[in-house]
C-alpha cells in the first residue's frame, strides 16, 4: 500500500463536519513583502490549534469497536498529542499520550484538558517510541503514529484538497504550496493531494535550522538524520529524520525543501500577529518564514502557505513580538 | 429613509469579492467556560483587520465618478481610518484621514500604508468632526462618517446576513448575537439584518466601562453621553454617545447592552490568543468579554459573538498575555 488521492478523499469524508474547513485567505501584506500573490491556509483555526487533528481523526475513525473499547496511545511533542486526545474524546474512546517533559506547558495542559492520560519522558535520555510501544503492548492500546502512517498522512492531505478547491473557486492556480515540515506527514499528504488536483503545483517543505533533515535527505537521495541534541524554538518540528513512508512519497513527487533560521521564524510569527491577526507557533510559521525571508523564490508567483499550528506559550509569543 | 434588510443585501452585493467572507467558527473552550454553544464571527480576519472595511466599502462603492475624482475624508481613532484608506485605494480614489495623535501607532502607520494622507489632532482640545467638515468643504471631499450613515451601517450589517447564512448551513439558530459597540453602526446594521433573517435572535451590544452610553441611553429611552475625558484601553469604542441614526434602530429592534471592565477585556484577548488563535484588540474583544465574564446570561443558549477587530500594538497585547 502507498498513499493515493482516493485515500485522501476517503479521509476527507470521514473527518467532514468534525474537523474545521479552515479558511484560505489572501494575504496583502505578505504579498507586498514577497512580490508574490500569497494565500494563507489558516490551519491554526483547526480544532486543537493545529492540522494534526485531521490526521488523528482520519486514523481514529477507522478503529474497530473492539479497538475503541481499549483506547489509543500516541507519542508527541504536543500538537499530535492534543489532536489524538481530542479525537479520542470525540469518538468516545480513551487516549494515553507520551510527551517530553520539556514540551510547552500549554500543550501539556491542553492534552490533559482533552481528557487524555499524559506520560512524561526525558527527551534526551529516553526513547518515546519504545515507551509508546510498551504501553501499546501492555494495555492493548492502538498506537497512533505522528506521521509515518498512511491514514494519518491521508488526513493531513485533506488540506491539499481544500486548497485546490478554494483556489479553483477563486480562479487561481497556485504554483507553489509551502508547508512546515518535521517527519513529513503533512508534506507527503499535501503533495499527494496536489498531484491529483493541482498538477501544476509543486510542494515545498520548510524546516528549521538544525532540523533540516529533509533538505539533506533529498540532496543525498536517501534518509539522513539530524545531529542529536540540537535545540530549536520550533518544538513541533524536531523529528530525527524523514519518515520511512513519507520520504519516498516526497521524493517521487519532486518536493523540495528549505531551512529557515529562528530569527526568520520569529519575524514570521510577528508578521502573522500584525498583518494576519493569527496566532502562529514557531513551527507553524516556518513556511511563512521561508517566503518572507526570501529563502524560497516566489516573485511573480501565486502561492499557498500553510500556517499549520498556533499552540504557543505567552513567553515565546512575547519573544516574537519583540523581534 | 431608514435602514432595511434590502439595503443590507444591496451592500452585500457591492462588497462581494472585495471584502473577506469571514469564517464562523465553533468555539469549544468558550462554550465550556460559559455553558453556552458559542460561535465566533472572526471579523479580525477582515481586510484592514476589522469589520469597518465593510461599511467603508459599502459607502465608497456609491460614489459618483465626480466624487471619486475628488476623494474622501474621514475621522476615526483607527479602524474606520484604515478601512476608508484601503477602500479608497481599492476604488482608485484618495483619502484624507483625521486621527487622534494618541491613536495606536500601528493604526496610524497602517492608515498611511494604505496610501492615505493622515491629519493628526488633539483628542482633548480639538473637535474631529469640525476638522473633517472643514476639510470636506475646503477640498470638496466626501465625508465618510464612522457610523451615523445608512450606507455605512448597511455594510456592517452584512455580518448579520453572513451569520444567518452560516448558522442555517450548520442547522443552528442563535438566540443571541453579541457585538462590540461604540457609535452603534455595527450593532444597528447587524440588528437590522437579523430582524429579516433570524427573527428569533436578539442583539446585545457590549461596551467598555466609562463608555457605556448605550446601556444608559436604552435605560433612559433617549441618547445620553459619556462623561468627557475618561480613558479606556478600548480605543476603538470611545464615542461620545449613541448615533442619531443608530440609536432609534437599536431601540426599535429591542437591542440590549452591557458594559465590561478592562480586566474582562484583557482576559478575553488572552482567551482569543490561547484558545481561538486569533488576535483581538481590546475593543474587538468586548463582546467575547461579556460572555466569558458572565455579564450576559448565555447558559444553555446558542450564541454568536463578533470578534470585531485585531489592530493592537505589541505593548497592549503583552498586557493581555500577562493578565
Amino acid at each position: 500500500m502507498s498513499l493515493s488521492v482516493a485515500d485522501i478523499r476517503a479521509a476527507a469524508q470521514r473527518i467532514q463536519g468534525r474537523a474545521v474547513r479552515t479558511p484560505f485567505l489572501f494575504a496583502p501584506a505578505a504579498s507586498k513583502a514577497s512580490g508574490a500573490r500569497v494565500f494563507i491556509k489558516a490551519e491554526v483555526l483547526q480544532r486543537t490549534g493545529s492540522f494534526k487533528f485531521r490526521g488523528a481523526l482520519s486514523r481514529l475513525t477507522l478503529l474497530t469497536a473492539d479497538e475503541l473499547r481499549r483506547g489509543v496511545v500516541a507519542f508527541s511533542s504536543g500538537n499530535h498529542a492534543q489532536a489524538v486526545a481530542a479525537a479520542a474524546r470525540e469518538l468516545g474512546t480513551s487516549a494515553v499520550i507520551v510527551m517530553p517533559a520539556d514540551a510547552p506547558a500549554l500543550k501539556i495542559s491542553n492534552t490533559r484538558g482533552y481528557g487524555a492520560e499524559v506520560v512524561l519522558y526525558d527527551r534526551v535520555k529516553e526513547d518515546r517510541m519504545a515507551i509508546g510501544k510498551r504501553l501499546s503492548h501492555e494495555r492493548g492500546l492502538v498506537l497512533v503514529p505522528p506521521f509515518d502512517d498512511y491514514h494519518v498522512m491521508a488526513g493531513q492531505g485533506t488540506i491539499g484538497l481544500e486548497i485546490a478547491e478554494d483556489a479553483g473557486a477563486l480562479g487561481i492556480s497556485p504554483e507553489l504550496v509551502i508547508v512546515p515540515c518535521s517527519g513529513g506527514g503533512l508534506a507527503a499528504g499535501v503533495a499527494t493531494a496536489l498531484s491529483g488536483t493541482l498538477p501544476g503545483a509543486r510542494l515545498v517543505a520548510a524546516e528549521p535550522e538544525h532540523y533540516d533533515d529533509l533538505v539533506r535527505s533529498l540532496a543525498a537521495g536517501a534518509r539522513v538524520g539530524n545531529a542529536p541534541g540540537a535545540l530549536s524554538i520550533c518544538d513541533a518540528l524536531m523529528s530525527d529524520k524523514p519518515g520511512e513512508l513519507t520520504f519516498p512519497i516526497l521524493q517521487s513527487l519532486h518536493a523540495s525543501a528549505v531551512a529557515v533560521s529562528e530569527a526568520e521564524v520569529l519575524a514570521a510569527m510577528r508578521h502573522a500577529f500584525c498583518e494576519l491577526k493569527l496566532v502562529a507557533e514557531p513551527g507553524g510559521a516556518a513556511a511563512l518564514a521561508s517566503v518572507l525571508s526570501g529563502k524560497v523564490d516566489v516573485k511573480g508567483k501565486t502561492i499557498a502557505v500553510v500556517l499549520s499550528g498556533g499552540n504557543v506559550d505567552a513567553a515565546m509569543f512575547k519573544r516574537a513580538l519583540a523581534s
